[in-house]
């Protein structure tokens, strides 16, 4: 939850005068993402959304995120569309910043998810999967098994800090990973942070999906494992075996799962959540005191891996292995 | 910036559904207003602003609140109006708190106030005054000269920490102002707190007034000299006073000063720098490392205090003494 930057109005008015949208009528700094400055823009032709990318998004991965999600739209994907300016550029510079304004997506995210939600997301996610096959545009994880030692390496002395025993934790775990990592599963584009503030719903409906920043190329089946680990478990940390059945089912109904993605499962899962226990350890440590931003718990995924490591193979997520 | 209290989805449209607003489509947080949790809220019949007061709202004061911008609002202000739900109430509760859904209002606030747009807030202030005047309800100035040495006497082993002197500086002028404090001014409703981000602009034209949460009784002129303080100086501190003339001049044509609200000048600004040096310095001794707030510069306000302790009478503000 953050706005990083501050827009002056002027500067506003004459950044929006470059796009046919009409004249500005309001611009409200909204809490939503974390890596970003957004803005709720109103103007006299509708509502947008305004995003200065902030210094964690690398200026040359733009057009990656911005094309994924023309794309996607083009295809009946409900995602933001960057709006184009007069020049016809989806990407422009204000306050100094790279940025974009993308269109207005209703809905709300669910703070609970229910077993509707999870399935709906695990239908969503195939879908965002089958559009996105012929994207033409390539991008490498910057957040792999590879970079997660590298991570470590920055915060394992304040991880004992976190938990004790933490690092050690952390270090044999990586051994696994590294050793065992998945290869030749089915690749292409992976949403890759599908968690549940970035699905909008009305009702039990899917009216959306944003925040396209960690999108890249990688394994299909792992983007799956991050949502067993986003959707699926319980606040106690013990997974809900119906929910994720749903969301896997719902899933493969759409974009069936090989016998090698199906065993690879439990791996995948224990490496996403890896990815998120890392990036949480190091925010814990790094966030400095007067920052707008709360991180959150990295323990959490601790917790979660060690479900998974104790998942003996699919049928611990409640499908046939 | 803060939004203290997140609402859950299926908590939110229960609430909703007891007003005749439509299906809630979009709540976003907002990254506005320090005291309360604001979400712009997109309903099937229209857009609205939902308050859920904290803890620094005292609950008791909220009908004078609600009850001001409705008597406001019904007088030709341009100001929020509270919807009432079903059963004809301005307050509800949601996620276990006081919650009001008032009207949105077009415009953005000016980050650099110019000449136009001091001289159309003071202006603004002065219907404001006028259109309160028969408003029945009063609430007590909890922020009045009474209550700043108690304030001073929270957060003063403190306040050398922020600059050196300061303590004995701020001891010494509440002496001063407790001694010397006006009495007997012309009295009504004022809005207290009306710095440039409560004020919305479209173009140079004022499109509305928000934030009457530090609304009380008190004398009318003090509340222009807070309008001084928030909208005549400079970056460097420096007080611009055409700005000032411009302000004061717009808001007499409207509501004429008396000789002795004129004399008083100095001296009531002087009291309204001290009144947001003391909170400032409070907030930025006592704000949590991991708030949602960054605290603002309370030493900006100190600066403001020199000049009008310095300023001999009303020309020092770009008026005839």
């Amino acid at each position: 939850m953050a706005v990083y930057t501050e827009v002056a109005d002027g500067d506003l008015e004459a950044f929006v005068a470059g796009y046919d949208i009409g004249t500005v009528l309001s611009a409200k700094g909204i809490a939503e993402g974390v890596e970003n400055s957004n803005y709720l823009l109103v103007t006299s032709a509708g509502t947008f959304i305004l995003t200065l990318y902030e210094k964690r998004v690398a200026p040359e991965d733009l057009p990656f995120f911005l094309g994924l999600m023309e794309h996607l739209a083009e295809r009946g994907v409900n995602c933001p569309v960057p709006v184009r300016n007069r020049k016809g550029e989806a990407l422009g510079t204000l306050a100094g910043r790279p940025a974009a304004i993308v269109t207005f997506l209703p809905g709300m995210w669910t703070r609970r998810p229910r077993l509707e939600h999870c399935a709906a997301t695990g239908s969503l996610l195939a879908q965002v999967h089958r559009a996105a096959q012929d994207f033409p545009l390539r991008r490498e994880n910057a957040l792999s098994v590879k970079a997660w030692r590298p991570l470590f390496e920055k915060c394992k002395d304040g991880a004992d800090s976190v938990m004790a025993g933490l690092g050690k934790e952390i270090s044999n775990e990586l051994d696994v990973l590294e050793a065992q990592w998945p290869k030749g599963l089915p690749e292409g584009v992976i949403h890759a942070d599908l968690f549940p503030d970035n699905v909008f719903f009305l009702g039990d409906r899917v009216s959306g999906v944003i925040d396209f920043y960690f999108a890249c190329n990688d394994m299909l089946a792992y983007d799956l494992a991050i949502l067993v680990n986003a959707w699926c478990f319980e606040p106690d940390a013990s997974l809900n075996a119906t929910k994720s059945r749903a969301l896997l089912t719902a899933y493969r109904s759409l974009r069936p799962l090989s016998r090698a993605e199906v065993e690879a499962l439990p791996l995948l899962a224990r490496g996403a959540a890896m990815r998120f226990l890392l990036t949480r350890l190091h925010d814990w440590l790094t966030v400095p005191d007067n920052a707008l931003v709360v991180p959150k718990d990295p323990v959490e995924y601790y917790r979660k891996l060690r479900f998974h490591r104790a998942a003996r193979d699919a049928s611990s997520y409640g499908i046939e292995p």
